[in-house]
């Protein structure tokens, strides 16, 4: 649960918020890119503040670019009359970095005195469905959720969406994880819109889905690569022994 | 034998327990599974009340949900009346983990005072029997179970369940190693039912074993993708050279 | 955004410059090699002097010579009188290593008072165009180049010419990307000669390009194989992960 | 020769031995597991005691049983009444962790003041021969030597036999190398057989051979799987480079 | 330039030396063995003296026997009398290690005293001459050598060699890279044959090098195997990515 060595390779570098117990909402780029996509449409409706970055070497190098502006691939952003807060990446995770990253924004959700956190990310099925599937950290936060989402009763959420809710699990911390089912790897914002269905539902967000319906052929288009980076991040590949002294 | 570099990567995250003196049981996959599966029988016939995890970043980002809630995937569990711990891992544990680990685990386990340990895997053979071999650390342990397993004369465990014994070997340590009689890789209830029988007759445990039988086939397949991972991580690779100068 | 690890392998090894807030201009092999040949035009151009060199271990083994006497790869030079400042390589970086070289060429930066700071690289498009796109810091600074570049509206930097924007970014510091449109990766003295047009053009450096488009057909073929270097470099490897315990 | 860092991940746990100045031989898996099945023959012979083991995370996890009981796979044995000690390993050492292993074996040689050391290993030739090669730290040694032994003019040793004469070479110990010659890589108890005549005559031990060679068939069948891992390990595995700027 | 990290991995254990301000000439082994050939040739004619070498957990575990005296496989040897110092090495250093070696190599010729460092290598040209290109860190060197060599006007030198030259640059030191004409991989000794001439030419040596040309056959077919470990570790390998989070 220390968090000392991981500062040392990740760092959140941000302006101070505003927001007193804001909740917190986390979107990284996983299957169906659910968490994106609901981010960043929260973003935009909320029309939120750039707070900050995360820095880490653990990152590509890589600048991201909005109006010529440069920026970092994972930003902070805040409504903070809503007292809403995202965290949004537009980059995958490597499995390898999931476990510092998670404990750095754990160490910093608690400064900011988060009142409710929310990982959100992707689970594929078969159905066709788009059902959003809930866990969570304490046995009361299933009680706020439980007639709002499928509460997920056996299974598991892996990645850095499933680290944050151990990490917040460990520390006692209040996380609800939000699961968009979704058919496969692609760009999904039909996903998305019942996150944030839910999302309004649980948080009382009032946040249109609108513009995302009308722009989903274009944000799938838009996000086809990044969706393909995340399949490649993903894919298991073969262990390397760190002292690798019999073969 | 020291430990301090270890729990740089491993950490024991538990609530206190009430046990004075423990037996403690530990079963991670390995082949059949057969450490997995009677650790989680023994669980839910004892009741045993979660305690704690086992945090690392040598463990994949992965949360286990049960009933909605998050949890980790190396768990520590109590039957405190029975004085019973157990140690259960989701996950296959890859041999350059298994050094800081076993390390971290002993330390604990001397913490609390155990009084005895066992460490529980399979063994493959072709004979189509389901014998339950073990061994010890210490030859009054060997005078305890002679009667009750099949001694293993000669030869080798690997992987965790062999470092746990070597480690509790170095320290003087009371260990028992049970390996489950099984024919191959495939999850295998008959073994750990053997085995459980072993511990009833070992430690006055009376775990009844029916439930195990009855539900040996949806146990196969549920456990069928792990045995899988099993078996991917016990495949030897290729070695890499720390220091690779040479070619 | 701390410095010292970065410090540990990478270290900048020069003379004091004469320049009291000089304009500092940066070009690493990239796309086109446009960086490498707008810088390398620029330092004969001002017969600029060599100042010092970036000693670092994730470089490679490697003096490169110039009339018999041996330079490391990546070099400093100054024209004092013109306040301008260039840092030049002759090895591609790594996207590992960009994280701690663009903090220590920050650090320094900062230190010798850098008045503006322009990062050069390449862009690949299929238009045959030979456009300049631009990128800043901050919004002053896209003011002073909106007139004289293509604003980059939305889109990515990635290598060490990203990481130096990011860096510059996270630091409050001012800087400006150019980008010169190229077809591909070979090299491109035509695509140098556009940027050094627009660097004129911002800046007032008056530098002369005929010699740049006399030597064109040379520059391209002695600079081949560095391009081939690039694309090797910047070809996407599979990840490895540092704690491999999970297959 | 400092082995500071060596300890770090190499131990050595032993009892306190009752030699004075022991004659220490050495054996670890190398071509036709000469110094394996010489160590082992030796121990069994002088019904040597069981004394301590070498603890590292270079090694797999690994426990070794015989009659039941755990032990490590690399051990220290001790005829204390000869002053005879050997150390004799189950597993082949990978190249990377024989300079930290042949460190701090060292360290440990000289603080049980080891009056003279053995490194036997094997030399793979096609005369069909089954002579004792020998070389030395120290030219007195080679006069001891030099009518017991063919001394092996120019050449080299490769693997942990060879650094181990190194480290001792570096800090002036007595060390002496025997190298039974051995057509190939398949356990060779003839070759052992020659060594241990050598090491009667050098140093009085009065070893009988005549089990080992009426076994040699039984020897070779149990042995083959570990010679196996010796040519795997031996096999030179491409370089990997600790800081992979260049491609 | 610091060396202390380098010193943990690179160590030198010499004798005192009886040379006040000596020539040092080092010669690893690179293509044709230029560097290998001139300086064993010289060790043998001049009968320099033993004196130390270099440890370092960059190399690989092997003992060199000469007379059946182990010895390292990178010496130092000393003709007190002429001051001439020679490093030899009989296995190619890495790309990753040249790093480390050469700033510990550059502090120890500093604390020697060393009056001129000269760094022999092979350069592969195919004019089929046998001609020698010379560098230097110093405009005064170049002076000295450019009438006895082919100043190399514009090029890189790559490996060791390199480094070596670019760590005597970086620290002021005088520094003289002498590279021999060859046509190939294979051991070239009529290359050495000439570097010697430039050698005795420039620092009145007066090494006779009729004995390297009559043995030329037996010294190509004893150093062939070297010859092809040194193509094998220059061959470029595939980067590996220390934080491979970006697939």
């Amino acid at each position: 649960m220390a968090s000392e060595p991981a500062e040392q390779f990740v760092k959140i570098i941000s302006k101070p918020l505003k927001s007193k117990n804001p909740l917190v909402i986390v979107g990284f780029p996983g299957i169906g890119l659910v968490g994106n996509i609901t981010c960043q449409h929260i973003i935009e409706e909320l029309g939120m503040e750039y707070m900050g970055s995360i820095d880490s070497r653990y990152f590509p190098p890589l600048a991201v670019l909005f109006n010529g502006i440069v920026y970092l691939p994972v930003r902070i952003y805040e409504a903070a009359e809503k007292e809403v807060v995202i965290v949004i990446s537009d980059i995958p995770i490597h499995p390898t970095a999931s476990y510092d990253i998670s404990k750095v924004l754990a160490d910093w959700m608690l400064s900011i005195n988060a009142k409710d956190i929310v990982s959100i990310a992707g689970i594929a099925t078969t159905t066709g469905e788009r059902r959003v599937f809930g866990g969570a950290t304490r046995s009361e936060l299933l009680e706020k959720i439980k007639d709002k989402t499928e509460i997920f009763q056996v299974g598991t959420i892996s990645g850095i969406s499933g680290s944050i809710m151990t990490e917040c699990f460990l520390r006692g911390m209040p996380a609800v994880s939000l699961l968009g089912e979704t058919p496969g790897p692609n760009p999904d914002p039909r996903a998305a819109v019942e996150v944030i269905k839910v999302l309004n539902d649980i948080f009382g967000l009032s946040i249109d889905t609108d513009k995302l319906l009308s722009q989903a052929e274009q944000i799938e288009l838009e996000l086809s690569k990044l969706a393909e980076q995340v399949r490649t991040t993903e894919t298991p590949s073969l262990p390397r022994k760190e002292f690798p002294m019999y073969g």
